[in-house]
This record gives structure tokens, sequence and C-alpha cells, in this order.
């Protein structure tokens, strides 16, 4: 929704439950989309919230409390009847029903799991068995799964069952009589086929499948590699136990996207930027804050240590912060490029020797020309040749280490199974700080008698 | 792949092409997917690679040179000659082929398009009139388009007639005498109607459906938000113009986040991680890393202004690093927030106020903490309290100002319409670095006479 669009909408629905007209809004939202409902809810403050949420039927409702963002989600929650809350799991997928049971005060949703029907609290109990970020933590079990012994015309009236209950059908699965996935039909083969041609005879046998306790993010990385539409999930003996649509896929890519980004930037990934409490936000800020303030607690120690070289010769501080900065922005470019590899596949372990190399030929040929950059001007600028040639060479050896540290990390971090893409954020540019001025420092001690 | 599989595979592959066993590469590689013999390409040197390409089937081998990275490719695309190229490219789909002949050097390109059949040569210049990064520029011309007079059956036999052309068909899509878009079928509604159903009955006319010029991250937005599997592109009269699929939509959602990545780190976006040539990778990072040398010799000249204070007291010099850092590290935190609220919608420009008084109190009481903690620090470890009073009341007003600078910045970028996620990358580490320092130094000179 364009923001005009919105801003305009707001006015009219906020017109409508100003004046309690919770039938129209019901029909009026019967017809717009959950995503751009959730929208509105989300928009809308305290009371208004509640009244459109209210007044929404049962599936408009459990359809866009599934959209809204967590803070959102929680506020309606809190308002929300048990009866009422059982009613919406009841009506969403079991995959959504999962996550947003999931979601819940454990004792609230032990009372709402006794409340749905047996089945469905059944469903829901058995995904949440899963570790969340899995392939069975993400996976549905609404899906069309027809015998390999059945016929095109079979699996049709198995679609045509099943219709009602799951809204996406793109593909039928095709099992074993141990319910073993044997193979894919997609329904432009059904279409194509006549209706007694046996599915064995159709169907594709190079299925790519994933286990139950696939991490997810190799699942995204299986979809974009192979361009899958839905990906089975099996367990351990093969047997099909449920699925994945794109649509979740989307959404995991999504968010491995914005954890890189949270983990670069030194800020926590569940922080939401529409969060209202201020202690929140403090809370899940802070501890990043406290990383970096510790590491700098080192770099002023270190400083400390040289207080001599730096009383004597002063121009030496006025470069501190070039030294610093500098060492950061190539560590991050060469660790920021190595990450991203690492999460494509580009790179691997077998490349942490080429890559050494060449980033460390990259920085020989960058801090040089950067090095003969800053010479130039404090030679002219600050009329100091001889401190120029000593914060020239100094750069130049910083954004060599900085490099080969910010190339090599994310590899090793791969290797010990920690996410590489924290190697990108506030730890590069602290150890980078510290071993800068060291090699500064050190750099300066040595031609200290010639300044 | 896994790595120890490639390992292995590619030995084998080795030595079938040392063998020089081109018919029985042929018939191996027939059985993989595309993507596994692009992974293979990537990974095998010089003339290996060159073999392995040649011994491929035509079809094998245009979806393979689509999958492969960019360095490869252009590597590829050297060895080969003009003939095969124009063949390779009349296999390809209209997207790809104009994706493809787009990469080609302009001359090439040229004859390329000469050689091809005239109906492909003039689908892949209509495609290559659209900007790149526009739905025009991602979508495909082969689609399955019915009038809305037709009945369900005539969908299917149009259907039958392009399934040897278009792989990937998911939905009809129903459009009037003047080929404007009125409706979309899924092939699910198609299979579960009468054959004599006309179309109109159960077509869905909500179409999500967008304009040939609208920016490729706006189709990535609709797709996320409405969960679409594949998005019609209409031109300024509404008439179906092509179509995006959902795996083009999430190569698009992989880009925008590599590009944030990208930016946040500070280099180039179109560097690869398998990038052979060091004058390329240097020239990429340059320009970002000389943004950055300029921004810290601003820096340095606001230290030189100020050299007597930190002459007469040298215990200022130490805590610069932990000034400049700790204002990049709360700037980060608070732009990275709201570019990814830019992002998924959730902040607009009305939300700048807030958004400022929001980072205000966030900041207020963060800073407040890390001043209280640094003062702890210096007074014990420094035996110095007054410098620790006024390092802490520098901290907390820098850590304000920064988060303040940090969480408007990208909102007033993108008000200009320049992507916000550069906020977050070396210019507001730059400007906050300045800012900081300036911060420090004033407050210094303010108390100097009592330290």
């Amino acid at each position: 929704m364009e923001e005009l669009d919105r801003q305009e909408i707001l006015e009219d629905v906020s017109y409508l439950i100003e004046a309690k007209q919770a039938p129209k809004l019901r029909a009026i939202m019967l017809d717009a989309h959950p995503a751009d409902i959730a929208d509105l809810l989300v928009h809308l403050e305290g009371e208004h919230r509640h009244y459109l949420f209210d007044s929404l039927d049962l599936h408009t409702a459990a359809d866009a409390i599934l959209e809204v963002d967590e803070s959102t989600r929680r506020e309606l929650i809190q308002a929300c009847d048990e009866h009422r809350l059982s009613v919406l799991v009841e009506t969403m997928n079991s995959d959504d029903a999962a996550d947003f049971v999931s979601e819940l005060p454990p004792e609230l949703a032990a009372k709402i799991l006794k409340q749905i029907e047996p089945r469905e609290s059944a469903e829901v109990r058995q995904l949440l068995a899963h570790e969340e970020d899995t392939a069975g933590g993400i996976m549905a079990l609404e899906l069309v799964a027809v015998d390999q012994e059945r016929t095109v015309g079979e699996a049709i009236n198995e679609i045509r069952k099943k219709a009602e209950e799951i809204e996406t059908i793109n593909h039928v699965y095709v099992v074993d009589n141990s319910r073993r996935l044997v193979g894919m039909v997609h329904l432009k083969q059904l279409i194509l086929a006549e209706a007694y041609t046996p599915l064995s005879e159709i169907m594709n046998r190079d299925v790519i499948s994933v286990q139950v306790g696939t991490d997810q993010e190799e699942v995204a990385k299986l979809v974009r590699k192979y361009d899958l539409l839905s990906v089975p999930v099996v367990d351990a003996q093969g047997r099909l136990a449920g699925r994945i649509t794109y649509d979740d896929i989307v959404d995991v890519i999504q968010e491995e996207a914005q954890e890189d980004l949270a983990r670069v930037a030194g800020v926590d990934e569940n922080e939401e930027p529409r969060e209202v409490s201020i202690f929140r936000i403090c809370r899940l800020r802070l501890p990043w804050l406290i990383i970096g303030l510790i590491g700098e607690i080192i770099a002023a120690a270190v400083l400390t240590n040289f207080s001599t070289a730096l009383d004597k010769v002063i121009t030496l501080v006025f470069f501190i912060p070039i030294i610093t900065a500098m060492g950061g922005n190539a560590g991050i470019q060469a660790s920021a490029i190595v990450v991203r590899g690492l999460a494509t596949g580009e790179i691997d372990f077998s490349d942490t020797l080429r890559r050494l190399g060449k980033e460390f030929r990259i920085a020989i040929l960058n801090g040089f020309l950067c090095g003969l950059i800053i010479f130039i001007i404090v030679a002219l600028g600050w009329k100091n040749p001889a401190i120029g040639l000593l914060i020239a060479a100094s750069l130049t050896v910083v954004i060599m280490s900085a490099s080969v540290v910010g190339g090599t990390v994310p590899l090793a971090l791969k290797r010990f199974n920690v996410d590489p893409a924290i190697a990108i954020g506030p730890f590069i540019t602290i150890s980078n700080d510290i071993l800068g001025l060291l090699i500064y420092m050190w750099i300066a001690m040595l031609f200290l008698d010639y300044l």
C-alpha cells in the first residue's frame, strides 16, 4: 500500500471505527488482502486496533494476525480471550498454527492446545517438536500425497478432495506403500497427461528433498540453487513428513538477510522497527555497545603504553582516527566478500590459502596507494614529510594486516560453525583497531629519533 | 553439492576430460542438474573448464552458462565461437537470452542478434529496451494468455500447445480482446473446474500486476507481501507484456540483500567472490577506501586544531578511539534498524519525528550507562576521576548525537531517493567520527582548566 493511500484508508477506517460500524468494516475487509489489513492494524493505535481486529471474520482475522509484526501481534493476543484464540488457531494452516502457538506465553499455549480439536492439536504438537530453524520447524503438514500405483485421474480426485483444506497446491507427491517419497508431479504434467496414465510413468524421480532436521538456511540455499517451487521434507526413513512452499522460503531468505545485516551492524535481529518499549530496545542494543566499549578500552590501554612517544610528537595523535578507521574499512571489505561467498557457496575452506594470498596482494596495492595519498597530504598540509612517510608506511601495513585478518577470520569462524557474518561487525572493527594502533605505535617507535 | 562430494566428482570429471571422453561426459551431464554442472565449471580451471563446456549438449550448455558466476561466464564466452553463442542464445528463454546478450561486448552482441532467428532476435531487442532493474528488465515473454471468452478446456489446450516451449506454467493469464489483463487462473482451479466452464467464471479478478517500468525492488516487495507465485507485467495501456516468476524474484531478493550488505560494508556489489583479476578488485575497493581516507583527514584536521589541549593533557589522547568507535557503533545501530524498517515498509517519512524522539531516549539511557562504565574504568584504571567524568560526559553526548544522526539520515536519504543503506556504511562512520571528535574536544576545552 502506498503511503498516501494508506493515510486515506486509515482515516476512512478510523471514521467507521468511531461510528462503531463493525458489520460494515467486516464486509469491507472481506475484500481486502490480509497483508493490507495487517498494515492497517499495525498503523492503528490502541482501542482502534482492537475494534478493527474484533470486527473481522475468523478467516480474515487469522490471516491478518499472522501478517502483523511481533509487537502488534503480542498486543492483539493480550486483548483476545482464550476462546477466540483457539478458534483462530483452528483456522490456521498447521505450520502457521505452530508458529503462532510457539509465540504465546507457555501457560496460554498449553491451554489453547487443550481447547482446539484433538487432530489439530496433535499436528501442532508434532510440528512444535522440531527445532524452529529447521525444515521440520517451517514445514506444513497440508499436502497432496498419492500412491505410486495410482493414475493421473485418481491424483486429480485426491486434489479435488483436499482443495478446500489446502490453499496452495502446485505438486502432487508420489509415495510408495510405506509412505516413502518416490517422486513428484507438477500440476502442469497432470493437465497434459491422460486420466488413465499411471503416475509412475510421468512423475519426476529426481526429487530434491530435505530431512526434517535440515537447517532452514540449507533449505533456502537449495531453493535458490535449483529454483524449487516447493521442497518435500522426509523423516529419517525417507517417509514424507511435510512440505515447505516457496513463500515460506522467501521469508527465510529475507530473515537470513536481515540477520546478516543485523550481525554486521551490531544490532539484535529481534529488534523490530516498530517496537514501542524503549527499555526493550536498550536491552537489545546495550550488549553490542559494551563489547565495543571493552574493545576500545584495550585500545586506550595500548595508547597509554606509548604515551611517551605520543607526548613527544603530538602530530602522531592527529592520525590515530585514520589508522583505526582505514584498518576497519579494509578489514570489512575483505570479510564482507568472504561472508557473501560462503553464503552462496562460491567460497569454501579449500580456498583459505588462495584467499589469503589474494587479499594480501589486493592490500599491498590499495595500501600503497592510500599510503601515497596520505604521504602527499601530510607532507603538504602538515608540512611534515617525515611524519608523512611514517604514517604512509603505517597505513600500508595496517591495511595489509586488516585485509588478511578480515579475509581469513570468517573462514575460521565457519570452520568452527560460528556464523561468519559476525566477523564483519564490531568484532573485526575492534580487533583491527587494537592491531592497527599497535602497528602504528611500533613503527612510530622505530622512527622516533628521526622525527 | 557438498564440498566432499564435489571434490570427488571433480576428480572423476577431470579424469574423463584428460582421457578426452567427450561423449561420455555429455551423457553423464544430461542427468545432472544445470546448477551442479555450473558448480563444476566454476571449480575447473582453464582447458578443463572449456573441454567440459564444449562437450555439453546445447540445452545443458545454455542452462549451465546462465548459472555460473560472471567471471566464469566471461571466460567461457571468450572461448566460444559466434555460431555456438548464437545457438546457445536461441535455446534460452527470452529473459535469460536478454540478460545473456546484455553482458556481451556490444559488437559481439550486435553480431549475435543478427545471426539468431528474427523472431527470437526481436524478442531479445524488445526486452533489452527496458531498464535492467525494472519489471520489464526481468520479465519473460513466455506465458500462457487466453481470451476471457474461452473455456477451461480451451485454456488446457493452449497449455498443451505451449508446454514444450514454456517450462514453468503455474497460471493462465486471462485477457480481453485488446490483450488487456483481466484475470488469472491457477492450474489448480483449471483442474477442479469442468472443461466447458468459461474462464471468466473461475478467474481471479483481483490480480496484482506491475508496470513494465516498476522498480524490481518494488516487485520483490509485492511478492513478499502478498506471497505471489508469479507477477504479470502490463504496459501503460494495461496490456499484458510479460510475466515474472518466483525464481527470478528470489534472485532479486538475494541481489538486493547483497547490495545492502555491500553498501554497509563499503564494497562494490559487483565484486565477485571468485573474481581472479587483482586489479579489478582493487579498482572496485579503492574508491570506498579513499572516501574513508578523506573523511579521516578531516578528523585529523579537527584534532590538529585542538593540539594545545591534547598536548597539555595527553591522557585525552588515549580515549580518542573510544569516542570514534562508540559513536560509529551507536550510529550504525540506529541507522540499521531504520534501513530495515524502510525496506519492509514498517517505517516511512511520517515516522521521522517519532523516530528521532525514540532514538534520543534510547541514546540517553544507553549513553548514560556506557558513560557510567567508562567513568568507573578511567577513575580506577587511569586513577583519574576528573578525566573519567569528562570522557563519560563526552561519550554520553557522542552516543546521543550519533544515534540521532543514524536514525534520521536514512529517512532523509530515502526522501531524496538515495538508497538509505549507504547511510549504514562508511559515510555515517565518517560523519560520526568527525562530529564525535568535535564534541569530545569542545567538552575537553570547557573543563581544561580543571584537569
